[in-house]
């Protein structure tokens, strides 16, 4: 054990621990510290839990053959379901963006998820998000529709605008999801980039 | 698979590892889902490290035999240190108050981590914390100081005044650290709790 551990009162167990929490997003060194004391100060069952799901999910968890999505099957639920609606194809960047759509309750058609966006300087081009998939499934020709609900980022905007081009280039329609002043905001605290989008993309009534 | 889990597009081991990671303190069901999502997409390799971490930490971490605190031998570093001062006597609540006291470097005696404080309604009392081993550390008469560091909480200064009581009986001195206005906090910021502190702890200049 050395000084440094002494002297603060930890141990190497406890350590890597901490190292090994801060691999989790939004978390710190404080946090971790506080995670890994409260773990092993008052919740042993609980780290055991969390041990075991990590590497039940490791060993269940792959991507789905037609959406990329996370799933436990070959293909996913939604993928496979006969209730969905294989004319429209919705792209999102994460299956957290997926989640928050299919809890809106507003899609029924399928999904592809580019897990990230195009970043040429972080080297991901697109074969690393899987855009030949995409173009497989437009060269299928069940895809009447596609709905482009990616990030509005720069990188997001960039990755909709490309994968946007293969469509049109195959006559596919081609629509991105609406932007503008969220449901129940005020326009006072509303902020600027999101006011120049509700008017630059306002209707006729 | 059920048609709840098909509609959000999560998977049983996903929710589980959601559930799991929500026993981590300040995780909510949003941050376990970012959380979980986070390390199957983009860091298996950290998921697998957390794992190992906690059933490496969980089969290596024990409270050592005389402080209580986290330790990996059947005495802790500190406690079997030559170099601490074996008469004085930090009393704690938490690993995490220890590791910040010598963090601050400013104290070369021994503690006793209470894992907690006294309080009645949760069936915490003496011998929950550990108080009759505070007890036979004073019967071996070398603590010639015993230092009350709990919290400023109604439930520490309840267990400061307990133990207080206990090392008073014996002829102990008995001090508690100073509360009051933070180095560098100025007036205007402060609470009135802290400063009514101040105020009745202030001393000849």
């Amino acid at each position: 054990m050395s000084g440094t551990q002494e002297r603060v009162g930890t141990t190497p167990a406890i350590e890597g621990l901490k190292q090994a929490l801060r691999r989790l997003p939004g978390v710190g060194p404080k946090g971790a510290q506080r995670m890994a004391l409260h773990l092993l100060e008052r919740d042993r069952e609980g780290a055991r839990q969390i041990a075991d799901a990590l590497q039940h999910a490791l060993g269940k968890v792959v991507h789905c053959q037609r959406c990329n999505n996370l799933t436990e099957q070959e293909l996913c639920a939604i993928c496979s379901s006969p209730r969905r609606d294989h004319s429209q194809l919705c792209i999102v960047e994460s299956p957290a963006d997926l989640i928050a759509l299919e809890q809106a309750g507003v899609y029924q058609g399928l999904y592809f998820v580019l897990m990230g966006h195009l970043s040429p300087l972080d080297g991901i081009g697109p074969e690393e998000l899987g855009i030949p998939r995409v173009e497989a499934l437009f060269n299928e020709g069940s895809v009447k529709e596609l709905i482009l609900a990616t990030n509005l980022t720069v990188e997001g905007e960039a990755t909709a605008h490309y994968v946007g081009e293969l469509a049109r280039s195959r006559k596919i329609r081609t629509t991105r999801i609406a932007y503008g002043v969220p449901v129940g905001g005020e326009l006072e605290y509303v902020d600027q980039g999101t006011l120049a989008r509700a008017f630059s993309g306002r209707r006729e009534t």
